[in-house]
């Protein structure tokens, strides 16, 4: 994993439940890890090894419940319904969101996630994005279809299709927008 | 995992090592797994966990030395350098592309992967695309920057930021492009 020596201090997690999305996941851990961030994949049960929707097995860096989040800068959850539905019925995953917020860190969310958000009462009064039909359960966000939203703090995006470019903009917000474009020179995105 | 009944049938494999580009990687299997195709990932080693180039670890589906490939339709390679080294260093690997192609079946390698094809001899005369500043490995082959270059039974293309039109690439091959665009609606990708 390369790290670089200037931003290896930006620490973000992924909470990721069995049923998430592994595109959305995925490409998230890989390009905030290429940007030098420390990228914890942090599994929302005590199990070692999480499920994607698609099937993809893969290891957890550390548990939810022995987690302490006051040291992190952002929280991202990836969608994938049953994920999202996971992350949505835990009364913990709400909690530290409020708390991320209400201390000025980033919060994050793509596809279905937003409505975790929204139901963490995060998305009220603000411009929001989410997969296209789910926009009703973004209760009091003004909802656009743009493919990544940034608003405050908040960043949130549409879907499987539309995670370089919500990686990219979570990138730009932590660090910089030359930043991010240098990542996206590497990998060739030119989208 | 959803599968579609009318193309379960369609079974592909990824080659994975150790060092593996988990974007290039992860991205195929997911969006062919959504097409309804089989798409095994296959530990290069007999190891049963493969850890990506920006340290995810992800289980395998089943061991190079234990997959008797003769009834899948496509070897798909991904990239990420010291992954791409140890499939290129494999002979297994490189009779495997040649079987596969002497065939008729697809053969398809993202980013500095397309390499691998060319040590296989598979390039010969060919239009390909790779990695920006490894075409002079493409050894005999006809080099593009295009961002997906299909020839006959071959499909390569240049990064971890070109995998979802690759890997949609190879679903038009595989079943149809109307199949390719109808997954790239849903996962809200407008590339």
């Amino acid at each position: 994993m390369i790290r670089n020596p200037e931003v290896q201090t930006v620490k973000t997690a992924l909470i990721a439940a069995d049923g998430f999305e592994e595109i959305e996941g995925l490409t998230v851990v890989d390009l905030l890890r290429r940007a030098g961030f420390i990228c914890d994949i942090v599994a929302l049960s005590d199990a070692e090894v999480i499920t994607g929707s698609h099937g993809i097995r893969i290891g957890a860096d550390c548990r939810f419940s022995e987690t302490d989040f006051s040291s992190y800068h952002a929280v991202i959850l990836p969608g994938g319904l049953k994920g999202t539905d996971a992350l949505k019925a835990d009364e913990r995953v709400l909690t530290l969101l409020q708390q991320m917020h209400a201390a000025g860190k980033l919060t994050a969310a793509i596809c279905a996630a937003p409505t975790v958000l929204a139901k963490s009462g995060l998305l009220e009064g603000r411009r929001a994005t989410c997969y296209p039909g789910v926009e009703h359960m973004l209760a009091g966000a003004d909802a656009s279809t743009d493919t990544v939203v940034c608003d405050g703090t908040i960043i949130t995006s549409r879907g499987a299709g539309t995670t370089i470019p919500f990686a990219l903009a979570i990138i730009a917000y932590l660090d910089s927008e030359k930043h991010a474009k240098e990542i996206a020179r590497k990998i060739v995105y030119s989208g």
